[in-house]
């Protein structure tokens, strides 16, 4: 990594659920909450407004949101706004656009805001818009969406691997387990068993509802300055130390193993590489899972165990505090929800926490020096990842 | 400007128009036309993409369209990919993020192209599409589309100033006849005498058919890289010397005078401020003329004439060559028609082809050394300056 050191240094995430509040509102209540908890930060010295997005046009019928962001929070952004759109990475697409600005020299005070507006008087309408996010003519249209792709990637697991129901559980009850923890996730089930789970309704076969990621509203906000201002804002900064995407088709037709996310391992592998850190190195990660099955092949695509071990990894407790790697301490997207835009910059504002000791005891890491937070969208055919790290380059 | 030197070694345009082809496919034409324009382009060596596009979700029914594009265009980016949106400066959006993670280190080789397609086989969902560009609920809703606003911005610049229709058909005069020279224009029409224009249908009150952008559909692609590395691609690299944005409201009801574009004073302060020059030393203009009455506040904003002067700046040749300050010699949108995500890279694509002295005698610059890039998006509420310049920064 060349240019400036970027540091990290609040952020704030509104409620997740089903939100009786409007796209604009919910900007707003983000906002607001981001200026709490960052006492230090002056309107005035925001110079930058990035705004993580997926389809407010379709989800709100409103285009060019970067300026209604701005004009809800407060900001007169006079170096850099814009909308970030990689649909459900768009929030983490904010952050790296903000990295970038602030290391580049073009901004020094960046805020980056996330927000879904998903629930609708129409959830048909809303489920039809999901489509979009599939090549649309060639997949989306087809009934390629987001449960029946990933059911089909789990029948694949489970017939290749052995991979079981049960295992899939395991990931939803850990992060169901979490999400408990943290008043801002939409689901607080105190009795998500993993038999429960087992005895909830189909999806899309062999996923049923716990091991979906919901429809959900919600908006997450972080602040990232240049290293020489980060002392005005925190003594405790959270440093940017790596970044990697990586995209290699996005029509179904020319995906290439339905199991095997080498596009996950390409992103890992470049983030860990700029940061100079091995994933060994990495003390908790925040994981898209997006389905119960996406966290176990992330699992295996971030060499945390064997190819078709995931299952295992999870139900062994390796995913869980006490084992291998933590993962979704903050309660995961099938905790938290999925507001598309918002699910990355709230994964940032859980390092943030982590990192400060400001979680329940319940998720806290014991230590909590290196964290690794990874979002997939589409396909799981666009991998993005970043590594944070209390500990700046040197 | 900190972080490395950013170069602007080539780029294309597609035909612009009534295109028989959808968004997939006016990508790959544009990223044709790229590799062709650019030989030394290998697609191994594109590390990132960055798509600007306003849109799709309404247009195209399609979101996620960087790994779309990415596939289209038959890259696989393993930096950065991702999509900027920022209405009608969408293009110049991803110029800008391109330049971002080319100076900070985080790129090497960056293409970045826009498109829009937005003539569809029911032009009204195409028009009701152009309302959440504004403030959906507050404005879009109760009419404040483009024209209807841009004909208030027109006759209150008649009732302060005395600006005549004749005054904004100059403008138009003067960028069709550009646009006759530029095959890739929409519109070749010969004969729009300032005559004809001032007879043509209103749109909106006092803006005729002659006055304002048209729906286009079409795409554009340039290709940055390292100062490092624009050797191996041409010998007469574009230097991105400068930018700057302002917004500072959103809802009309916020808006300052309808006349006095601030937002843009600032803008260009910014980014000639960035650049270490002065609007003196611009030897060419690509300025955002959706609507005539645009160009003519444009020309107040930037300090060419007094405020109030822009009509007798226009029509006095002053925006011409041999006149003070060449603007739009590409055609601008009035000529080219405004493709949303697409016009701000086209614009980046006539810089180019104008300090490579590439464009024919009749819109040739004489000594075009530095460039002024703008772009507007929404009521005006959002402007976006880029400085470019055949000379790298000391």
């Amino acid at each position: 990594m060349n240019g400036r050191r970027v540091a990290l240094v609040g952020g704030a995430t509104t409620k997740f659920g089903i939100r009786a509040a409007s796209w604009p509102e919910l900007v707003q209540e983000a906002g607001a909450a981001l200026f709490a908890a960052v006492p230090g930060l002056d309107s005035d010295r925001v110079d930058s407004l990035f705004v993580g997005a997926a389809e407010p046009e379709r989800f709100a019928f409103q285009s060019h949101v970067a300026p209604l962001a701005a004009e809800q929070m407060g900001l007169k952004p006079f170096r850099i706004l814009q909308r970030t759109e990689l649909a459900c990475a768009s929030g983490q697409s904010a952050i790296r656009s903000a990295y970038a600005a602030i290391a580049s020299g073009l901004s020094d005070v960046a805020v980056c805001v996330g927000v879904e507006k998903m629930n609708l008087p129409s959830m048909a309408e809303a489920n039809t818009s999901m489509a979009c996010v599939m090549d649309r003519p060639w997949d989306g249209a087809h009934g390629a969406t987001a449960p029946p792709f990933f059911a089909m990637v789990a029948q694949r697991h489970m017939r290749e691997y052995g991979t079981t129901e049960e295992m899939m559980a395991a990931v939803s009850e850990k992060n169901h387990r979490f999400a408990n923890t943290n008043p801002t996730a939409q689901f607080h089930e105190k009795t998500f068993s993993r038999e429960k789970l087992l005895r909830l309704p189909w999806v899309a076969p062999p996923l049923r509802l716990g091991d979906c990621s919901s429809m959900t509203d919600g908006a997450a906000a972080v602040v990232l300055v240049a290293e020489e201002l980060a002392p005005e804002f925190t003594d405790t900064p959270v440093w940017i130390r790596g970044t990697g995407q990586y995209s290699d088709f996005h029509n179904l037709a020319h995906a290439g193993s339905l199991t095997e996310w080498t596009g996950l391992r390409r992103a890992a592998q470049e983030a860990l590489r700029s940061a100079r850190l091995t994933i060994d190195d990495v003390d908790f990660a925040e994981l898209h899972d997006c389905f119960t099955i996406s966290e176990i092949i992330e699992y295996e695509a971030l060499g945390l165990c064997p190819a078709g071990q995931g299952g295992s990894f999870v139900l062994d407790g390796q995913a869980d505090i006490g084992g291998k790697l933590v993962v979704n301490p903050r309660g995961g997207l099938l905790g938290c929800g999925h507001p598309l835009g918002a699910t990355g910059i709230a994964q940032a504002v859980e390092v943030v926490q982590q990192m400060t000791h400001r979680v329940p005891a319940a998720r806290q890491v014991p230590r909590p020096g290196v964290a690794l937070v990874h979002n997939l969208s589409g396909s799981a055919n666009v991998h993005s990842v970043m590594v944070y790290s209390r500990e700046a380059a040197a």
